[in-house]
This record gives structure tokens, C-alpha cells and sequence, in this order.
């Protein structure tokens, strides 16, 4: 692997093997098992981890994340994870311990439903009454002390000998530990990349505005925020123009300029690590897989992989496959929908409603067009990558018509495993769609009647017209790899570093690094 | 008024003692009175009828509006209006009469709600499954034959001898009228204004693409299309990016060059006429009114004055007041709120509904906090626009708390009426926030316990920095009256007009002026 080992190099190059901070909610290692139980781990799954995993295994890397289960729980309060776990996931990991009830408020409370509904434009969720009215709770005695906890153990990790005094930041539910650590280590190197989409600036309205002043504060603590694409940065600046007194905004340069200091603020996608897919979508487990799958194949076969997140727009698809059936019966009998619905967020009431509000649908379709020997709908309700990878391979059509999306990493990785040039539905709103969109089928995700009609031509498309697309989309993967995401991140908070050097040494002639700084 | 006679006299000069033809839903007169009776006739009185009416004045203009009234289809069907009522208005009005079904599609389904709601980034009001049943329907039945009908109209009068062949079409009922008029007269001059605010480039997704991408390719047939504020033209240009194949945009001249013509896009706010208002507030008929509500105001008097529209955000507004009460007992007794509410839209079961819910909470408020010597709110509900001035004069808090709006007329109006150095509560989301923000307490208006803050901080405020804040916006709208917002508007289409004088004298030697490409 040619491009890991160039971006160890780099890594080594830019930071002098010195350590990196990581930080963010969820982790590379998740317990199991119960009290006097042998405890068992595995490693995450969710796209934010597998994409930074993969960059921490390239470059000394401690890397803090909430404990989330009574298990982690325990390992954490016998000064765990040990080393032999951490060389299993391919760098240190720390727990941060807070306060049950505050990371209750913090997760199923403040950051989803309500951080998350904001930032995918999901505003009609927002406006029941008894969540503005958690809201202050949730923030005052949730967000900040686990955003404290957070940062008192970035702290203690970038003042630790042999640290790079380099910290990344990751996603929304950290929105304030910039600020608790750049008022602490004003020399600190602070990066925060948001993996989901940045609404346009109407959308913060939803929230009491001393909320969304605290947000952005906390993201301009920072030396960088990045962002997935450049419609989020757009709408970041437009924002701080909008909310931030005293921020001074340069849209051409991507800069603001705030309390003194200048913040880059930027975008790069996020992408798959094509090797990896491949090797595990021929693995024998995924042909195992794949065996089970065939049978339940139609003639044309239509798949969607999705947490069940209303954000996901599971019912808006099954309805628009409704509305297909409707219109044209001679598919009856000939096509199948392939869900591969991974449960998610189970604990917060609009995921269980939404829950029950989608198999209730799949069961309406199934009884009304469905027989005995055709079920329109087959759903795989588990978190199972390897299956759903498996599923990916066969599908005819891809249906990805988020809401909105971040990136969208399945519109990816179905690209990358597909063997039947299979063509791609992607909503205009997902992050994918800026660098596929020229190949893929465009769908308006809340078109319910345009979704139906994106599915009848991406079924009927010619061959060559497939081939010609899919090629177009798998060279758009290509150009940019996973290791770009990663290696313009180490570029960046180099350069950043450089500059914060050059910078001391004038304001302070004594000290001879960025890194002293922080101490 | 000198400003006036200047105006009067730029329009001679530039466009030559020519006809401009003003296009609008609703024009300046409205007729009343039924079958055999006489007719008569009343001035129209809202915002953008007042400004245009005394730009029509200034100049040679046809103006061309949609018989509303049953009488307006007699007059109209009689050859009228007559000279004698266009005179008391300052123009020639003609009026368009198409199908009364299709007018109710286009007025009553597709232009309120749907783009009402729509530009008011009201988005959750779309989300009635009904309104994407008949938004197919309201669009091909009722916009479209409605803008095709008007753009005859126009076409025809363009083609009329003495015409300037330039036509400023207005607002959100006649965005197909360009293109029609474009496609049959590729040498006119048009300017689209839109009065009401544009939304965020998501709000688009919320009706589907093929009306979308009419409506912008509609627009973009003109010359110019003008908006109230800089962030209008901002989220116009960025949809114009997300949604148009073609376009392309330049963000820094604010020029979209589309199917090889350049057009321009501004941003102007409209104003109030200062020696107007302050005439009409010092009129008998409105002493008379101020006699009969001062003993209804209170120690402190909250005013507001707005048509009851969901936009308008009356219940937030009480919501806050009540708020208030609760927190603040010892206001109760002392402090009046005044809500001088128009009847808007009656025809519409969501403005009926809303209506009700608004004196439901009225009734509650009242009942809850009042006794007899005290009743915390009067409500005013008619259309009756001295009475409204006259309660504008004695405001100690004016709440303009709109979820969003183009400009907000009624906060410049009651600075300019007002004579107790009165505090502006102001939306965020006001058009009119852009020029008076620096002097206003600001509110988000979604953010009821925030309002309700905002109030008690205007009640407290100290006289002299009520006094310094009054200043300020007065000053505002002293910079930038009425006349500016007309002359701007032709000064620019009058330069587009001798661009294209020498345009077509490069592409066709025999063409004297712009004016007969035409024909």
C-alpha cells in the first residue's frame, strides 16, 4: 500500500513522530459483557470511525472518546483500555467518563435529536414544544460538562511529553471543547472537522441564540474548521456573518477573523478506502453472504443501506417504490427492494417512532402488491456490514435519497463492490453528490413523485449508458482517495503549526517551538 | 418636494415622455359595488401599491393589474377603467381578467400558500400531503394561464405606440410573465422586482424541480431582477448555481449570464414617504382616532400592527407577552399591549385557522391576567390604516417579530409617526433589519422567550438611550426615502436600455433604438 506508507512518512515528516489528539464522541473500541463477565470488545463501524481509524493507524495517535456502555465503563475505571486492545485498533485510546445523566442529556438529548435535526435542515422536528423546552437543560447540564470533560482530557494529552500539541477535533457533539481548550493552551494546534452537512444560516434560528453564539465561538477557537464540502463552508461563513459580532469574514480566502486570530476554514470529502472494500466484499464470509442473497434477487434488483434515521428518508424511498408499482404493473412480480436497515439511535423516541412508521409501510406494500411468490420488500434489520456489502454487489439500482447527508459513504462503497454496473440515485442533498452527481441520477429527496420517476429510468437505462456513468462516478472515487482526506488534513495544521512557530518567535524569542506553547 | 419634480424630470430625461408599462397581481384601484348598482372604486393601500402608485406618478405609466372584485370584472369588461379614475390614481390601469378558476388556482393554492410559504422559509406549512396533491394542478391550471394572460397584456402594450418598451413586472404572482414576454419580444426591457424576501436555496426542494427551474428560468428572462436586500440577492444567485444548468454566476458583479444574455441582479430597499405619513398622522380623521385609543393605552404601550398572517408571527408575539406577564407582575395593570390586526387572505383555510388561533390566545391572555379595570391586549381588527397610524404615534415599544419579510413597511412607518422616542423590537429576519438593526433590540423570532426578554429590555430602557437608538434609525431612513428606491431602479433600466441601443446598432445597423426591436 504505497499511499499509507507516504502518508506515515508524512505524518513522521510534518511532526517529528510526536503524538496527535484525537477526539471525538464515539471510538475506535466499544466494550461488551457484563459486571463479573469477561469484558469483550469490538471495533467500531460507523463511517466517521472507520475513516479515522484508518488514518490513526498511520501516525502516533492518542485518541479520546466518550465511554458509551457500562462495560467501557468498568474498562475505564481499571485504567483501561489496555495496550494490547489499543495495538488491536491501532493507537491509544482514552475514555472520558462523564457523568451518566450529563452524557444522556449530552447524546440523546442535546447533540441527536436536536444538533442532528439542525444540521441536516430537518427544522419541522425541532419545533415541538417539549424539546425547546429541554433545550436549556440539555445544553446547560449535558452539552458543556461532557464538552469540559472532553477537553480537560485533551488538555492532559497535549501537555503530555512527546506530544505534537496538535488536537482534531470530531463532529458536533464537541462544538464547545475548542473553546474550554484554546482559553487553557493559547498555543494549542486546534482543528474540528464537521462530518455533517452545515445548514444554511436560516437554520439556526431554531435554537435560543445564546446556543448557536456559543457553537460558533466554539468552532472559532480553532486554527481550522473543515467541513465535507464547499457548500458547508459557504454556509458556515455565511452564518458567522450573520450571528458572530466582531467576526470578520473573507469568503475568498476561506478565512475569518475573529478575537485577534485567523481561522481557516475549509472543506475536503471524505471518501472509502477502495482496497479494503474489495478485499472484504470477496472475502468467504461475504460470499457466504452473497449465497444467501441471490435467491431474493429479482430481475432488477433495487438496494438501499441506511441507518433507520428519519434523516435517511427510508420512508420517502418506499413510497416513491410504492408509487412505481402504481404506475407501471408490468414490474410486479419482477423487481426487488433490498433493504439492508441498520437500527440506530433506539434510545430517542423519534428514531423508534420513525422505526415503526417504516416497517408498517414495508408491510402495507408487501400485503398490497406482493403474493406468494413475489415479496416486493425484503428488509435486513441488523448491523451487519459484511451482508450489506454482500447486497451491494447485486444491485441494479442504488438508492441513496437522504434528506440530507454529510458525504454518504454507501454511495461510495456501492461504486466501489457493484459488479452489474448498477446505476446510482443520489438526492441533490447528500455531500456525494458534488463529486457524483454528473453520474449518477439526481433525485429532489422530498419528491416523492420525481423518486419514482428517478427509479423507472435508472431501470430502464441502457447498458452502455450504465457503463458510461459508473465509469465516470468509480474515476471520481479514484481522484480522490481516502489518504487525500487525511494527508491535506496534516498538510493544513503543518502549515498551521509553521506559522504559529514564526509567530512565537517573534512575539517571544524564547521559545523555539509551537509545541511549548501549550505547556 | 423637490424630490419629486427631480424624479419627474429624470424619468423625461431618460426614457423621453415614453409609456412604462408596471405589471402587478394588484393594482391601484379596486372597484366595489355589485350588478346594477354604481360602481365605485378604492385605492389600494398596501406596502408595494403605495410605493409603486407614487412612482407611477412620476412617469407615463400603464399600469396592468388583475381584476380582483366582481366589479373590477365589470369594469373591465365595459372598457375600463375610465380616464377619469386612472387620473385619480396617476396612471393608466388596465386590467387583466383571466378564468376565475384559474385566478383562484393562482392566487388562493399556488401563489398564497404555496409561495407565500415558500419565500417565507415556512417550510413546514408545505408539508401538507394536499398541497403537493394540488400543487401540479394550482401550477399548470391556474399559475401558468394567469402569467400568460398577463404577459398579452403586457406584449401588447409594449407594441403600443409611445412606449419606452420597458416593462417592470412585480413580485411573486408573475414569474413565468418574463419569459413569455422574452420569448415574443426578445428586444424588451424588463425588470423583475420581488418584494417578499428570497429563501435559502433549500427551500426550492420543498416543491418539485420542473416548477422550480420554471420559475427561475422565468425570472432570468429578464433584464434585471431586483430584490429588497443584499442577502435576497445572495440566496438568488446561489440557487441560480444549485438549480440551473447553464447559469453562470458571478458573485462579485451580481451578474448571471443565461442562454447568452447577461442579467443583472440587485438589491434596493423599499421606503416609506416621510411627508406622506407624517401629513396623513397629523390629519383630523386621525386625531379623531387618537383621542379614542389614548385611554386605552397603558402606563407603557406595546403596539403592533400587522395583516394576520402566519408569517406575521401575531401568536409569537403574544406568546412572548404573555410570557412577560408571568415573569413580571408588576407590569400587570400597567403596560397595554395594542394590536391593530388586518384581515388578510380570508379565502384560505390556513390564514382562517390562524386567525382563530390568534383570538383564542387573545381571549386566553385577557381572561387570564385581566380584571375589569385592566385588559392587558386590545385587538383592532380592520383594515383601516389611520387608525393604525394614529396608534403608531403613541407606542412606547413597536414589535415587529415577523418569522421573515421582505422589508416591514410598518417599522419605518411608525419611526417616522411615533412621538415617544418609542423602542423598535425587531426581527432578525425583517427585511428592514438590514438598514435599522444598529438601533432595534433584536429578536429571533422563533425564540419566544427571547421576545419576551427583548420586551422587558425595551420597557426599561433609559430615556436617553431610547433616544440616541430612535436617532440612529431615523437617520437610516432619511438616508435612503422612497425617490432613491425609484430612481435606481430607472437609472439601471436605463442603462440596460442603451446598452442594447448599441447592441442591436452593432447587430443591425438599420435599428434607431431598443425600442423597435419590440415590435
Amino acid at each position: 500500500m504505497d499511499r499509507e506508507s507516504d502518508l506515515r512518512h508524512k505524518c513522521a515528516d510534518l511532526f517529528g513522530g510526536r503524538r496527535l489528539v484525537v477526539a471525538s464522541n464515539r471510538g475506535p473500541l466499544e466494550y461488551e459483557g457484563e459486571g463479573g463477565q469477561k469484558l469483550t470488545y469490538r471495533i467500531g463501524c460507523g463511517g466517521v470511525v472507520t475513516a479515522l481509524s484508518a488514518g490513526a493507524r498511520l501516525a502516533d495517535v492518542t485518541w479520546i472518546a466518550a465511554a458509551m456502555t457500562e462495560a467501557d465503563r468498568h474498562v475505564a475505571a481499571s485504567g483501561g483500555p489496555g495496550p494490547e486492545d489499543s495495538r488491536a485498533v491501532g493507537c491509544q485510546v482514552r475514555f472520558v467518563v462523564p457523568d451518566r445523566q450529563a452524557h444522556h442529556l449530552h447524546y440523546n438529548v442535546f447533540s441527536n435529536p436536536i444538533l442532528w435535526f439542525l444540521h441536516h435542515s430537518m427544522l419541522d422536528n425541532l419545533r415541538r414544544r417539549d424539546l425547546w423546552d429541554q433545550m436549556e437543560k440539555a445544553w446547560e447540564k449535558g452539552y458543556l460538562p461532557v464538552n469540559r470533560a472532553f477537553a480537560d482530557a485533551v488538555l492532559e494529552e497535549l501537555r503530555r511529553p512527546g506530544s505534537a500539541g496538535v488536537a482534531l477535533l470530531q463532529d458536533y457533539h464537541l462544538y464547545l471543547a475548542g473553546r474550554y481548550v484554546r482559553d487553557r493552551a493559547p498555543g494549542a494546534i486546534l482543528q474540528h472537522f464537521i462530518h455533517v452537512p452545515w445548514p444554511e444560516p436560516h437554520a439556526w434560528l431554531q435554537i435560543p441564540w445564546h446556543i448557536t453564539e456559543a457553537i460558533f465561538d466554539g468552532l472559532l477557537a480553532n486554527d481550522i474548521v473543515r467541513f465535507q464540502t464547499q457548500k458547508s463552508t459557504h454556509n458556515f461563513l455565511l452564518a458567522c456573518l450573520d450571528h458572530i459580532r466582531g467576526a470578520f469574514i473573507d469568503f475568498e480566502k476561506g478565512v475569518v477573523t475573529y478575537e485577534g486570530r485567523r481561522i481557516r476554514v475549509r472543506s475536503g470529502a471524505i471518501s472509502v478506502d477502495p482496497q479494503y472494500l474489495q478485499q472484504k466484499a470477496t472475502s468467504p464470509e461475504a460470499r457466504a453472504y452473497l449465497e444467501k442473497l441471490e435467491p431474493l434477487a429479482g430481475e432488477r434488483t433495487i438496494v438501499r443501506v441506511d441507518r433507520v434515521d428519519p434523516s435517511k428518508n427510508v420512508l420517502g424511498g418506499f413510497r416513491a417504490f410504492e408509487l412505481l408499482l402504481r404506475r407501471h404493473p408490468e414490474l410486479r412480480g419482477r423487481v426487488k427492494f433490498l433493504a439492508f436497515l441498520v437500527p440506530s439511535r433506539t434510545g430517542i423516541p423519534e428514531y423508534r417512532r420513525y422505526k415503526d412508521r417504516v416497517f408498517r409501510l414495508v408491510d402495507h406494500i408487501n400485503a398490497r402488491y406482493g403474493d406468494e411468490s413475489w415479496r416486493p420488500i425484503e428488509v435486513f434489520y441488523e448491523n451487519n456490514f459484511q451482508q450489506a456489502l454482500a447486497g451491494m454487489t447485486l444491485y441494479d439500482v442504488l438508492l441513496v435519497n437522504s434528506l440530507a447527508d454529510g458525504m454518504n459513504l454507501v454511495a461510495k462503497e456501492g461504486l466501489v463492490v457493484n459488479r452489474r454496473d448498477g446505476v446510482l440515485v443520489l438526492s441533490t442533498e447528500a455531500g456525494a453528490f458534488q463529486e457524483l452527481g454528473e453520474g449518477a441520477v439526481a433525485v429532489n429527496p422530498r419528491d416523492v413523485d420525481g423518486t419514482a420517476e428517478a427509479l423507472w429510468q435508472a431501470l430502464i437505462m441502457p447498458a452502455s449508458e450504465r457503463r458510461r456513468r459508473v465509469a465516470l462516478m468509480r474515476a471520481a472515487i479514484a481522484e480522490r482517495p481516502l489518504s487525500t482526506w487525511m494527508s491535506e488534513q496534516l498538510e493544513e495544521l503543518h502549515e498551521v503549526a509553521v506559522g504559529a512557530v514564526a509567530a512565537s518567535a517573534v512575539a517571544d524569542a524564547g521559545r523555539s517551538s509551537w509545541r511549548e506553547a501549550v505547556a
